[in-house]
């Protein structure tokens, strides 16, 4: 690849900039950005060649352009890019609900431009900005792609082939099935680990709860330290599957309640034992890194 | 200490003769266990000096007994200890809520011995079994004592003593307000990480799923590795703070729910902001290893 420009250059951007530059499979690296100094941090931490809070200068030249920025802010950034849109470059994003960036491009566009391929990298930490990016985060991790109909095929297979670079495997799904699986995996997981924290918070006024917890809560909910603005802008974009996530998990957990009021041990020891096997099984045969 | 009688050697259990041999603060270990195949692991990894599946035989000698097994088997050991009930020894045991220890022991005693002082480590992996004990478990771990009215002090300063030795810091506080603690801290977390994984997996005849996942679920999940056995028994002990903990925390994600279903984005921000603020500050002021 010649030139990737970035919009937007944080963990995901810069990340993925990083890791092509590890494998030379990229020339150089442009990036725009709300403020020139998060363009002096990626410039200064070698991740870019050239920043600019210019759109047009920052992806002037730029064979594969790169949307990495929060989900509430696609729609201003299509609306930017629609007076000089790259037809010969390929476009891809990196946002973790892909049929509200496919209805954000269908209300700008009319249509979705067939050189945009919709994307997101299964890959993340609960840091956030250039600083905290690396080359190795999307080794051995999963990228979803939402290709349409009118997607044209040679976009797909730059895009696949960028990934691949980095260490990462590709899979094609449509939009509507990407989303209701990463409300669950990801969504979800987001919403308890930072509702959990919450509530332990209102219900401790002297902090004490804190002072007693152990390894377990922490690791629970290191995900509650990730950016608060990106995760309300993921639960709103996908707002539908999220919750039907949560309606699900609410159910069981009152179930669960019932159990633990009840005094049937032996069900209640099957209901853990199962989740025990579940877990094990997938920590045991994929590869969660 | 000249002899530390462990009833139950398992990670709680054998962690701490490994803790205790490694800055020489007792001189001899010995166990109680219903198989003779744990004692010989045990022996074998040099936790223990003797073993034995007699009660009697095992604690022979003892200046110091712990209970370490799981909540449900306490009524037994305790009826098993009462017509051996050792008067010149000090008693205590590991077990993750306070109130039903004390029950039990108040039903087996009529009162409490005053030789036994109730105590729990807050400290843990989701491992189990003496394979899992390693010396560091305690180190800058928080250990609570309940003792009640009639508790003698020369047994609770030998017990905060021994944990002490091992690194540990110790507090005293009600059997009340350590199983409320605790339940919000500890067997809530274990509730949400079991049930999110049976969720997913009720959810998932294929386990795409879980192929999916990244790794804020693993984090998420751990604890829903940890032995469903001994988790079924704790939620039963613990069981009104459990169950109010679980209230608490299901109200309040329903609250959240409606957040997302509503479109004030900038309160969602806010209330994942208050969550992030709460457990950083936890993260950095408290030490966490």
């Amino acid at each position: 690849m010649r030139q990737l420009s970035l919009i937007g250059i944080g963990l995901i951007g810069g990340s993925l900039a990083a890791g092509l530059r590890t494998v030379k499979a990229v020339e150089r690296v442009t990036a725009c950005a709300r403020r020139q100094e998060t363009l002096d941090t990626a410039q200064y931490l070698e991740l870019i060649d050239f920043g600019s809070t210019d759109l047009a200068q920052a992806i002037d030249g730029a064979d594969m352009i790169m949307l990495a920025v929060p989900m509430g802010a696609y729609r201003g950034v299509f609306e930017a890019l629609k007076p000089i849109w790259p037809k010969d470059a390929v476009v891809t994003d990196a946002g973790s609900s892909k049929t509200s960036v496919i209805e954000d491009a269908q209300a700008v566009f009319g249509e979705v431009p067939d050189n945009f391929v919709p994307g997101h990298p299964v890959a993340g930490t609960e840091r956030s900005g250039p600083a905290a990016a690396f080359p190795e985060l999307y080794r051995h991790k999963r990228v979803v792609l939402t290709p349409q109909a009118n997607t044209r095929a040679d976009a797909v297979e730059k895009v696949t082939a960028m990934w691949q670079a980095v260490g990462a495997e590709v899979h094609c799904m449509s939009a509507a099935h990407h989303d209701e699986i990463l409300a669950l995996t990801s969504h979800l997981p987001h919403v308890i680990a930072y509702q959990l924290i919450e509530t332990l918070a209102q219900l401790d006024d002297q902090r004490e709860v804190f002072s007693f917890a152990a390894g377990g809560l922490k690791d629970l909910t290191r995900i509650a330290s990730s950016n608060p603005q990106m995760w309300a802008d993921i639960m709103q974009a996908n707002r539908e599957a999220v919750l039907a996530s949560m309606d699900h998990y609410m159910t069981d957990m009152q179930r669960l309640r019932d159990l633990i009021a009840g005094a049937d041990h032996a069900a209640l020891e099957d209901h853990f034992e199962r989740a025990k096997q579940a877990r094990d099984r997938w920590i045991h045969t994929a590869e969660v890194h």
